[in-house]
Formats: C-alpha cells, sequence, structure tokens
C-alpha cells in the first residue's frame, strides 16, 4: 500500500493494510461479487487490491480502483462517526461467511467488509435476530403486523433482550417493523444499500437517522454510494444472512421481499410469511411462498419464537445449581449453540452451513457445547438443544 | 325378518331383508359405531338386526330395537320422498368404505346406508367433490371467501361439470358455500346431522328445502332423528370420506371444522385451508392446520385444483386421435383414476386407502387404466396421471 494518497489513513495503526484494502474493493467492485470474495478468500484483500490498483487492464473495475480516492473516502466516513469491521474483528458477524458457500441470481459472497454507524454492536445484536421485509406499497393491516411482531420479538423476555430486528430502512413494512421494534425499547438494525450518509429513502431519513443514533446502521457500500438495483439485491442476501430467520409480512407477486426470502433460503436460515386476506394483492408473496411450502406461516411472535432457537440469554444449569450465563460462551460457541433450533434435531452439516464455520469447527464446537450440558447429541448424527432443568436433582 | 310389523314394506320386492336391516341398525344403533361396522361387515346387516332384535340382553341398542318401528319409519321415509342406498346399490358411495379402515376419537366405520333426498345421484356427483366447512359463527371475509370458492369450483370446465360441494347445512360457511355452488348452477350436497325431514338449522330450511328439491340432501340418519354432538361428529366424518379434499374457509380455536380436517386427514383426503388476517379469531384454526403441516394453504379456486385430482370428464386420447370419455369407464375405475392426485404420484397402498379399495382391486384397476393410456407407472411402484397428447403424434 504504498500510493501516495493513502499515506495519512495508512499511518493510522487501525487502519492496517488489508483493513484498506477491504474498504477499497468494497468501493469498487460490483457489491456481491462471487468472484470478488472468492480472490479475497484465495488471496488475501491487500494482494488483490494491489493488482487491481497496478493492471494494466482496462476494465470497470481497474478504471475505478484507479479513480478511488481511499483517503477522502476513509476521511468522510471518520467524519460521520461510522467504523468498518472486517474477518477477525471482534464485530465481525461471522454469520455473514455463509455468503461465500451462497449463490443466487449469479450474486454471492461475503462482503468484503461492513460499514456501521451507531451504537449497536452488531456482532451481539445478529444473535438470534429476525429480519422482517415486505413491500413498500404496504397496507394498514400489513404495516399494522408488522409493527406488532417487530415490537413483540423486540421486546425482552425472561430477564434477556429481545431479537434485534433487521430490515431494509424501506418504505412500508421496513418502516413499521424498525418502528415497532423502537417503540417497545428493542434493538433494531437497517442494513442499507446506500451508503451512510446517504439515508435513503429521504421520507425515513428522520427514522434512519434515529436508528444511527441510538441503534445501528449497517452498509457494505462506503459513504456516498447511491442505491442502485443491484445493490438493493446485494443488500437483501446480507439481511437474510445477518438474520436467523426472516419474516416475509406482505408483498406483491414480483417483490424484493420475495428475493430476501429466496436468500434466506440459501443460507438455510427459516423462511416466515405472514397470511392475509386472500382477495389483498399484498398477501400474494407471502401465500404462495406458504402453500409452496418455501415459508413457514406466522401469525404471531409465539409462531416465530417457536421456529427459531432460543436467543442466547442466562439460564440455568441443572449442575449444582450453577448459574452460568449463556453470554459467556465465546463467539463460536454461540453461533453454533444459536444455530440450533428451538424445537427438533439439526445435524452437523446444517449446523455447518448455518453458521458459515467448517465442520471440523462446528464438532468441536458441538462437544464444547455438550460438554457444558447446553447442548445433547442424539446418537444419530444430529443434535439438539439441551433444556437446563431448574431442579438440580436429574 | 319375520316380525309382524315389518310385514308389509318386506314385501316390497326393493325393500329386501339386507336393506331393512341396514335401515333398522341406522336408526337404533350410535351412528359412527366402528363396532357396528365391524359385525356388519363380518355377519350381514340382517343376521346382525336379527340377533339384536331377539337378543336377551338390556342394552340400549336391544331396548332401541325391540321399540323401533321399521315399518313406520320406511313409510315415512317414502312419503318425504326419501329413498335409501346401501352397499352394492348404483348409488352407494363406495368413498365410504374407507372409514371401514379409519377411526378417530372412538368413531368410525362406513354407515349401514345413506338416506338421500333429491334429484342429485349421489355416486356421480362425489366423484371429485370438494368439502368446504367452517365457522357457523363466519366473518363476512370468511362467508365472502367460501361463496367465491364454491361457485368457482362447482362452475362447469372445459366442458365438463364442475366439482359438487359438500358441506353440512349449516349457518356461515356451511350456507355460504352450498349457495356459492347454486348461485353459479353448480351442483352441491348438504349433509346433514339429522333426518331429512328435520332441516336443522330452522333458519336454513329454505336453503335445505331448496338443496332437498334441486340438488341432494344425505343423512345416515333416519326420519324423525334430531341432531346431536355425537352425530354431528359422525356427520363431519361423512363430509370427509365423500370429498376428494376438505377445505376449511374459517374456525375458531375450537371448531367442528377441525374435526372434519382430522377426518379428511384420516381419510387421506387433501386438507386445505383458506388464510385470513392474522388478528381474526376465525382465522385461528386454519392459520394453526397450514402452520403444522396439517393443511396445505389455499387463496383460490386455481390453488385448490392443483392439489386435487381433476375431475372426471371427457378428455382427448392421444391414440388415433379418438374420443373415449373417462365417464364411460367403470365405477371402481373411475374411482381410482380419481384418487390418484393432480400433480405428483401415489402409491398402490394410498391409492387403496383413499379409495376404500382392496390392494388387489386396485392393482387390477391401474392395470385396466394404463392400458387404457390414462394412467401411468413411474417404475418404483408409483402411479402418476397420463396427461393425454391433443396430438395423435408422439
Amino acid at each position: 500500500m504504498s500510493e501516495e494518497g493513502e499515506n495519512a489513513v495508512a499511518s493510522d495503526p487501525q487502519w492496517d493494510e488489508e483493513r484498506l484494502a477491504r474498504a477499497a474493493l468494497g468501493a469498487v467492485i460490483d457489491v456481491g461479487s462471487t468472484s470478488l470474495a472468492r480472490l479475497v478468500s484465495a488471496e488475501g484483500a491487500a494482494s488483490v487490491w494491489s493488482a487491481l490498483r497496478s493492471s494494466g487492464s482496462d476494465s470497470s473495475w481497474t478504471r475505478r480502483a484507479r479513480l478511488l480516492d481511499l483517503e477522502g473516502l476513509v476521511g468522510a466516513a471518520e467524519r460521520l462517526g461510522s467504523r468498518f469491521v472486517v474477518p477477525g474483528d471482534e464485530e465481525w458477524p461471522v454469520q455473514v461467511e455463509v455468503l461465500d458457500e451462497t449463490e443466487l441470481g449469479g450474486m454471492g459472497g461475503a462482503p468484503a467488509g461492513l460499514w456501521l454507524l451507531g451504537p449497536g454492536r452488531l456482532n451481539e445484536l445478529v444473535g438470534g435476530a429476525v429480519a422482517i421485509v415486505g413491500a413498500r406499497a404496504a397496507t394498514r393491516y400489513g404495516e399494522s403486523v408488522a409493527m406488532d411482531l417487530a415490537s413483540d420479538l423486540a421486546a425482552a423476555r425472561d430477564g434477556g433482550p429481545g431479537r434485534a430486528v433487521i430490515s431494509g430502512g424501506a418504505y412500508g413494512i421496513d418502516a413499521a417493523a424498525h418502528r415497532g421494534a423502537l417503540s417497545g425499547d428493542g434493538r433494531t438494525i437497517a442494513v442499507l444499500a446506500c451508503g451512510l450518509d446517504q439515508l435513503y429513502p429521504r421520507g425515513n431519513a428522520g427514522l434512519l437517522r434515529r436508528i444511527g443514533e441510538q441503534q445501528l446502521l449497517v452498509s457494505e457500500s462506503p459513504v456516498g454510494t447511491h442505491p442502485t438495483r443491484a445493490g438493493f439485491l446485494a443488500r437483501n442476501r446480507l439481511i437474510a444472512a445477518l438474520s436467523a430467520g426472516t419474516i416475509v409480512v406482505e408483498a406483491a407477486a414480483r417483490s424484493g421481499a420475495a428475493n430476501t426470502a429466496r436468500w434466506t433460503a440459501a443460507c438455510q436460515r427459516v423462511v416466515m410469511a405472514v397470511p392475509g386476506p386472500v382477495h389483498s394483492g399484498m398477501s400474494v408473496t407471502p401465500h404462495r411462498l406458504i402453500r409452496d411450502q418455501m415459508a413457514s406461516l406466522v401469525a404471531n411472535a409465539e409462531d416465530v419464537q417457536a421456529l427459531l432457537a432460543p436467543i442466547s440469554q442466562p439460564v440455568l444449569l441443572g449442575v449444582g445449581g450453577e448459574r452460568r450465563p449463556l453470554d459467556q460462551l465465546g463467539g463460536e460457541l454461540l453461533v453454533v449453540r444459536e444455530a440450533l433450533p428451538g424445537r427438533g434435531t439439526a445435524s452437523t452439516d446444517e449446523i455447518a452451513v448455518r453458521t458459515g464455520l467448517s465442520v471440523a469447527d462446528c464438532l468441536a464446537s458441538l462437544n464444547e457445547l455438550e460438554d457444558r450440558g447446553l447442548v445433547r447429541a442424539d446418537g444419530v448424527g444430529t443434535w439438539l438443544l439441551a433444556r437446563p432443568s431448574r431442579s438440580t436433582v436429574r
């Protein structure tokens, strides 16, 4: 990283070469590029970025690379108060790594890095998070259901926090979901298809500003980026990957929410849909998803809770009455435990796909969790959550 | 059959000993009695009735048998214009024989016979018939959906008749289903839990009278019978068995429609449910059935048609452009063909359960249908409908 324009930020120890290269790649490469993700994973971001900048070829990527004012971009992002997280950072959500194994409509790959704005800690928020998505032109019925679901799911339960509600900050269902979570002092994340300084759509700027101040805004794209169609599709993959499950509240026959549902299924997360009146055009996609068994019907927050693994929270263990809160578990252990369904069992392979971890890492974590009495092997290669007994006598 | 009071009807050649015995048993034995069905099947109705009448024991069945005025009952039924069909009659719906293999809540067994009133021919009407059931206290939404579904499904299609709509004649969804079928000049059957002279509930007497004059009323119980709770449950099993599938339109958490849905599943028929607003108490049972994968979501008549085998109707066969109408098929062939799903395959065992025929009879019929080019074996022990090509060249 020897280009002169990058010397100032490059001298900031937080902005090491790899991080700068990831920010640069995120700025010049089309979002959701499977080939970029593969290259970065194989060769490291710094090497890919260096090759791109010095390439003699004339492609849209190399042209953009030569034109990029990386120092200006990082400076603007820092003035906005945003931060950039990359794999290996504590705040990096390992959940998105499932995207390295997932392709849909020619798109895939984990983002090179994520821009964040707000006091929320991304890695903590996404544990057990639920996405609530749907039509911009939602009905009052849909907005009311989205708001109720978000409020109920985000509300504190059993002394622990509720589920963070993830959505895309758009008009209609998205905004209702964010507002519902906020209304009950719950946690919410808006994943944007634009730079964190853009706050698109304009009519939701107040809501998005509040989320940036009190909660968390997330984007794969740097400041200054305007939303594009490809950007919206790439954003949908992030919403799907960051969540334990996605609820489609209302969506017309052709809709972005159906795309998010497909990403959710591709990421092996739980796809849920809310029924509505059969005459409503806005319930066409939820009904089709349920009819074709691509989504489970959810009519209320209880239905959602039954489909998702319990959110991590302090639980009583059965051994000697000792309290050992689950949130003392390390990142991987927590991720693996959360990948287990609330009801029923999952195979090691399924858990690997859900978590984005290798099968070997999953097995190691599952055995560690078994030692701690938090999961049980059922003897046929699958795993289930161990329900801690409140009694110390088994 | 030598008791003097029965001589008059016994001398009518139509009322042979077996038929009279079945009418008598239907009048004195609790409806839906599995043990009666087994006895009659093993020993014949005349023998069971004779044993019951001459029994010295004092049970409710023997007391009722001694008190029964069989001639009076048959006379009243004939004055009403009703007829009594038993196994072996052309109009007997072999579909109900699945009940001999089906038990639910201590109830089961095919009826000893069925009382019919109206110009409709039961055996013809039940081919491809669809049940539409639900709450008495339905909402306007539910009644409107029931009426639309019934009207669309009962409407003539492709030059053939539509599906007969079967329901229970009750207030709310049932009445809307019957009215919807009638509104489009479709066919409908009301299966009552009371005698055909009772026309319960009173508020639907006009509708039921019209069905009895223009369509078909069906009951397992003789004239004079008042509806009982057990009678309603036994009636639900008949609705389920007579239909290729049952649609639950609206039903509260505890409801008779849920019972009909269970009977439908037990009879291996298709269970369908209509979604609605999640705040509506009347959509609780449909949503639960869909959520728990006990029912398929149907939002319109097209969804229903895709789940049910095509109703029998003239089709073009691919051989030499020859037209050979399906309704030239004999009873068993027709029943077996209708037991095949509209999409996908069914095993011989499944077809046996759906039709109430023995596996051997099903195999014979399937091979005959295969010879006629109407079904295809897929090579792994399952069968599917052969789609006739309009072209004579394959």
